[in-house]
């Protein structure tokens, strides 16, 4: 590398040539990436629908086993319910997408819950949204992983006690290659969805046409029901709670809006119709599930889940199509939870760059990925998978109330958005950070979509609250303003260290007046006169200081100073209680309040550098108490000067 | 405080002011003391006897008890065997007692093994001793403390299950005792050692009364035996199994030897007469005590020791005589330990005074002892404690060996010592470390008497290694090579310390031709003007530097510098993988690179110093990385800046 120093040139600008060695994370997670490396690709509405339609679409492997789980406590007879529940679900589902839809074409340039938030209804309420999405994006990696885990465990029971090292394993998988940075290929997420979608249409259509013949039957060799029924008449709390417990289905619905970019021109009416696809998709084969359920008399069940029993009636075996439904459910699953290792590091990248959480989740790792954001979601997954056994319904009440507050505040703002749009003249526009505000004619109507979607959500989201408390709701309700607070008071610290480190009214810095130098030393050898040599180099105000302990080698110092000391003064403290660090400060602090204002005082620490790590157990590590003992006294710089040895 | 500064005055001596403040420290162990405060205190013989004969005494309550541990896989038939093994151990004892008699005259300044060793054999053969001793000292504390606990345990059987959890609280009470710094008024050591040998002698006695007047029958209710008799005869195994067991008797003879300089003028004669009747107390009370349990038919057991079954039987009740002769057993062998508290911290203080431990150990903590060995030797029991459970008999093994290893150096460095006066012109005085050695005419006879007494005791040593081999034994014959290994290789360390300090042919140190100093820059505000101020006081060569991952914050970065960059020059590096140490560190180790001899660079870091240390959270630590990264690089200096924000 030459450096070209060209005189009068201040600023030089240069490619800095370090190149990243191969080493264990080369081979575990692929070379590091240049950042001009980043892709720049666009997709169509079948790869798009495949790409964001994992999410959603997987939740149909659980929603139905969730509400017949709740109808279980009022006997099986209560199971009948579990149709009308999944058509008032799909109600939703409707006012949901047609909401969604809007948001879609007012924010080409991607809506997520956060930016919509941000920019219609200020930081409290976006802060909400993102801590409630965030908490959501972990459930769902935890739920997923589980659930799919439970698919494995359906059809090789072999397997069940190891569910949880299982889940841990795929999590820590689906890690790595995120890690590595998943290129959207498009093809890659096409092949499974697609085969999930197939697999899913011949075992429904099977179904459905062994239903009309009269073929179809029941499960046979039902699981155990581990609930035992308590009351026989079925409460409109048990109704309410089974249907709080379906909307988990509608989770992943909002995965489109938040990556329109991704789409090809004219993308937000790509986004929009593919929107649409999965909204139908997602509504029928859900209806279908728990219809065809009811009639197997499929029963919920931690062992083998009501995928497996409903595939295994209606293809009358184990087979080869038993087998590709479970893997095909188990696969889409995975697929969602790593839909989720893609939200989660962007939207904490998001925040973060607003303030609201570490700056270091906006630094994108070696492979261009938020790897951080990457790490703490498998850890935070992780430990719910752990503390929660892995059970799909013990994680479920605490699902879906986040998904459900976003949906609430996405729409809110939009609702508030169009309110906005009313009061603009024709042809104005207002740019805002996440999208353009234009007139429209229609901004009453469309007002009204999003205001009634807003209204639906949040009294779900209240009856998600009420039915679910006890069951664990109570902890995401306790965490969610934890969450904001704590992200407010991360934003006010950013804040107060931006201020206090303004340039503005910042006069010209003031010189430094003197500049003095002390040097604490534990005796006189070639360590200690390289740091004196390197003292008298900053200032020609040099004091040595010697904590004396023994006045024998105190005196042997003093004798020695004499020849080598170079003419700079040393005090000698002596230690009546025999310490080393304290006196010293004591000094140093007696001097720090002599000092004139701006006057800078050095202390210079020899400091060995022996060569083995384990080395430094045999000395004492002055260098470092006096750094943590000084680090908020002003003024006071503290220097190591290294002494390698041996 | 006022600091003289006479002018020509080089050297300024004074007291350093700092009085340290009431802590939670000063309540547990008390306030500090000052170096000045340190006793000078000499004690008569019968204190002496009461001070130093606590570990040898406390021997007797456990001796006789191991014995017939080991007998009794002969069956009891063999318990008879318990009184000549006594006998061969006690002619031991007098053999040893002559021996450490000579020490003690030739070494009037404390004559441990260690320093026997050290003087007359050699470096490895001392810090075999020490390494020996050390390991016995834990041992010591470890096997007192757990049959302190089975005497209370066979007074309070409910305590039993316990026993672990009592011994650790009771050694981690001797430790906060200790840290206090018990000064050694003799009278808190000679009240129970006193009320011990008092129980033990109207033990004792009214033992042998009932016995002559044929009153004193045998145990009622003996605890069960534990072990399964397997073969019937007593094989020379066994008998030697046995008497290796007993020589734990013999632990603590050497005391008075290291604390010679604790006596009254003239001290070794008043040392010399104190070890002679502890020696015959030792003698007679042991031998007693195995007589009588042979007569009582005591059992050997962990659940009631063989001291209880012997004076409840002598006693005829659990009653007043029963309860004092338990409790004086407790609490010479909580004194026992109490003794390796005194002797451990010491002995390990000498050494690291050698180099051949780390030089902490020499360090005397707030109350004038040497709290680092203090706390290292409870934490050490306490493992052991808790890895065999507070289990006499499964510790035994491990003891003793040690002991024997230290009498074997210590007398065969007394025979050498002799060795050496016999080669002396009469009136010739040679000064060693430890002692002066003075012409003798018997030299030729003392030589004997201590080669004698190390050849008994490496027959001792080999016999306890054999037939304790595999009981635990090994343990030892592994650690104390292992800890001798170690003990040098901290000595070499520290020796080549030393010669790379050393300033033998050490010419004036160079002048520093060239002061380059780098400024890693993130952005520029106050933390990094007030760096740049501080960078331009050391030198007239700074360069700042930015290394960038964001084109448009670089270009921020720009303007702003030459706005404020004081005509500094700024390189900016483009990183493109987003590291941000690494290119920094390429960019330091090419410039290191080029410098000139006995330049120096210095890296000139901001740093932010936040009021709450967890707020580090939310920065990127890169002085921190910077520091670790560049310690290995010699004519580097790593300075941070701190900038207290908030």
């Amino acid at each position: 590398m030459k450096i070209e120093e060209e005189p009068g040139l201040r600023v030089v600008k240069r490619m800095a040539e370090y190149q990243p060695p191969r080493s264990w994370r080369t081979w575990l997670i692929g070379r590091p990436l240049q950042t001009a490396d980043a892709p720049h690709q666009t997709i169509g509405k079948a790869i798009g629908l495949a790409v964001f339609a994992s999410d959603a679409l997987s939740s149909t492997a659980y929603a139905t086993q969730e509400i017949l789980m709740i109808l279980a406590v009022a006997g099986t007879a209560a199971f009948g319910y579990v149709f009308p529940i999944s058509i008032a679900i799909v109600a939703l589902l409707a006012i949901v997408t047609l909401s969604y839809e809007q948001t879609i074409h007012a924010y080409p340039g991607g809506g997520g819950a956060y930016i919509v938030a941000r920019d219609n209804l200020g930081e409290l309420p976006a802060q909400t949204a993102g801590a409630a999405l965030l908490t959501d994006y972990i459930l769902t990696v935890a739920v997923s992983v589980s659930s799919g885990v439970a698919q494995i465990a359906s059809a090789y029971p072999v397997l069940y006690p190891y569910r949880v090292s299982l889940a841990v394993g795929m999590i820590f998988l689906i890690m790595l290659i995120n890690l590595r940075g998943v290129r959207e290929s498009g093809v890659t997420f096409a092949i499974p969805t697609y085969f999930f979608l197939l697999t899913m249409v011949i075992t429904v259509g099977t179904g459905f046409f062994k239903h009309f013949t009269g073929t179809l039957g029941t499960v046979v060799n039902p699981p155990e029901l581990a609930i035992e029924p308590i009351v026989g008449a079925v409460t409109p709390f048990i109704i309410l709670h089974a249907f709080s417990s379906g909307t988990a289905a509608l989770t992943g619905v909002e995965a489109i809006s938040n990556g329109i970019t991704a789409f090809k021109e004219p993308r937000s009416r790509n986004a929009g119709i593919t929107l649409i696809w999965m909204a139908m998709i997602l509504g029928s084969l859900f209806l279908s599930i728990s219809f065809l359920a009811g009639q197997v008399v499929a029963v919920p069940s931690e062992v083998e889940t009501v995928i497996s029993q409903l595939a295994r009636t209606i293809h009358s075996s184990r087979g080869v199509l038993y087998q590709a439904t479970i893997s095909a459910t188990t696969i889409i699953l995975i697929m969602a939870a790593n839909t989720a290792f893609a939200d989660f590091p962007r939207l904490s990248a998001l925040i973060a760059a607003d303030g609201f959480l570490p700056r270091q989740l906006t630094y994108r790792g070696s492979r261009l990925v938020y790897s951080r954001g990457i790490v703490a979601l498998a850890v935070l997954a992780s430990l719910l998978i752990i503390l929660f056994q892995a059970s799909v319904t013990r994680l479920i009440p605490l699902y879906a109330i986040g998904v459900f507050t976003s949906f609430t505040l996405s729409q809110a703002g939009m609702a508030r958005r169009w309110w906005k749009i009313g009061k603009l003249q024709p042809g104005e526009e207002v740019a805002e950070p996440g999208s353009v505000l234009r007139g429209d004619r229609n901004w009453q109507i469309k007002m009204l979509v999003n205001g009634f979607g807003a209204f639906c959500t949040t009294l779900v989201t209240f009856i998600f609250a009420y039915t679910k408390f006890t069951d664990g709701a109570w902890i995401v309700l306790i965490l969610t303003p934890t969450l904001v607070i704590l992200f407010f008071s991360i934003h006010r610290h950013y804040q107060r260290l931006a201020r206090s480190l303004s340039l503005e009214d910042y006069g010209e810095p003031p010189r430094i007046p003197r500049h003095r130098v002390i040097l604490p030393i534990s005796g006189v050898h070639r360590g200690t006169l390289s740091a004196l040599r390197y003292a008298r180099a900053l200032s020609d105000d040099v004091t040595a200081v010697h904590v004396s302990i023994d006045p024998v080698e105190a005196e042997k110092i003093r004798k020695k100073w004499l020849i080598w000391g170079d003419g700079i003064r040393l005090v000698i403290l002596d230690s009546p209680y025999r310490l080393l660090a304290e006196p010293l400060l004591k000094y140093i602090e007696e001097i720090a309040n002599q000092r004139q204002p701006n006057e800078i005082i050095t202390i210079v620490v020899p400091q060995f550098v022996p060569k083995r790590w384990y080395h430094n157990l045999l000395h004492t590590q002055t260098a470092l108490w006096l750094r943590l003992a000084l680090l908020f006294t002003p003024g006071i710089v503290i220097t190591d000067v290294p002494y390698q040895v041996d």
